[in-house]
């Protein structure tokens, strides 16, 4: 039986050292405070909007809002952005996306300061993931998973990596990071031939296929860290993930439930942005 | 005996194409134009940019310099790359770096205009390489790399490739590209274990380890293309590059030779970059 690695215990863990960084800032007469700015009603906005609204509070993190209707203009979506950008007071800013479609996406989301980019929506963050430079913020997601593996002391330095996935949000950026971290890393994605021959070779596997249950027994083998990013919906309507858990976990040594895993740590990933953003500003 | 991929061929049929899109801007009146600026009188700056200047004539392509004292300000060199930017007849600067160690490299990298970054010194350059967006340019070796495997007909769709070495210059964009390009791709460092084993898996193998001849038969496998970037000088004098050719040459399906490889294309990429920049600023 493979040890489950908890989303809760990371998230606990992390919670604490942002909660001494807060204790820290408001000691300097600084209060680190998140802007979400929400364009729109989306259903999936408003809960994430309510979960980090929630993990703010619990962290002694402001969070102010901007609400602005689904048809507002480029001009005043960037004009918002301009003051959030010029607002010393607010460290850090989560703008949710896609954004309608009469909105130029890549034009909005670079207007952005990366200072201030906690959900590396900017060419700067996405800058600095690639280069390792201090430039903006990572993803949250594929930063959670590297969380996942310090909290539980596995360590990359010399091991293989398989990561299954190509995307901007997890996929690419995950590879970047186990790559700083000396991990010898593989980028698999659909175009890859018989990817489970090439993930059994990973001591290390990440998995951010996008589909439910395509990662199987024949992927994983003894020995294997299996971080699982999928979120999907199965037939009988329970959240699953982009592993076949029932299927994996007993060949591998460690693995990451779904729901319970990466999924949980990402809000305080976020929120550790905020707060960082913050000392960083002061020059912490 | 494998096939000899030089870099001669390759520059001859990207030189073709530079001129016909040099000569469809000259139809329209813009005259594409690269401005190099020098500080310092460093050997190797002198030798590139001579390479560069002769490779702008032969290409129908304007070069013009700006020559700085080695002792010039942060400001001063900050004032010219202002300048440069709002210079409409420009179209790609090239800074030679490292620059000297009073100025703020970092600083003064970014100052650039990303439309005008032919060599990927800025933040929006890099996230370029990594998003795969249209936003400045890659680097010209790793982009020599691909021009290569384009020219000779090597598919990458499904192929493992492996790349050894992490630079910014080399290692990770040319990663970046073999994904885009639909390999499955794995980077190697310094830090990985069996690298030998590694590389012996790879359908084409990238070498930047920036070390003479390490790479030796045991990398080698029947029905590899290896592509050395290195460029090294031996204990004869001599150039040669990270893969000790004679003993992998007779192993593999194809290589490329060092001198007369890698090198010799990435002259031309760059001159390719500012047609290319100027082909955007006129919404080609």
């Amino acid at each position: 039986m493979a040890k489950q690695l908890l989303g809760k215990e990371v998230t606990a863990a992390l919670n604490e050292r942002i909660k001494a960084d807060v204790a820290k800032l408001q000691g300097k007469g600084i209060n680190p405070t998140l802007c979400i700015i929400r364009v729109g009603e989306n259903g999936s906005d408003i809960s994430y909007e309510k979960g980090a609204t929630k993990r703010c509070e619990t962290l002694g993190v402001a969070c102010e809002k901007i609400l602005l209707p689904a048809d507002v203009s480029q001009d005043e979506l960037l004009a918002t952005i301009d003051k959030v950008n010029k607002d010393d007071h607010i460290h850090g800013v989560l703008l949710f996306r896609p954004l309608p479609k009469h909105l130029n996406q890549s034009v909005i989301e670079n207007a952005l300061d990366p200072a201030k980019d906690v959900d590396c929506m900017t060419d700067g963050s996405m800058s600095g993931v690639f280069t390792g430079k201090k430039v903006g913020f990572p993803p949250c997601t594929p930063q959670a998973c590297m969380e996942i593996l310090d909290h539980y002391g596995i360590d990359c330095t010399g091991k293989k990596a398989v990561v299954i996935g190509r995307s901007l949000v997890v996929g690419k950026p995950a590879a970047m990071m186990l790559v700083k971290k000396n991990a010898t890393v593989t980028i698999c994605h659909t175009k890859t031939v018989d990817m489970p021959a090439v993930a059994k070779e990973a001591d290390i596997l990440i998995v951010a296929a996008g589909r439910a249950g395509v990662v199987g027994a024949d992927y994983a083998r003894a020995g294997q860290t299996v971080i699982d990013v999928g979120i999907n919906v199965n037939a009988e309507g329970k959240l699953c993930g982009d592993v076949d858990f029932p299927a994996v976990e007993p060949v591998v040594d460690a693995i990451t439930p779904v729901p319970g895993g990466v999924g949980s740590v990402t809000t305080s990933v976020l929120v550790g942005h905020v707060v960082e953003a913050a000392m960083r500003k002061a020059g912490e």
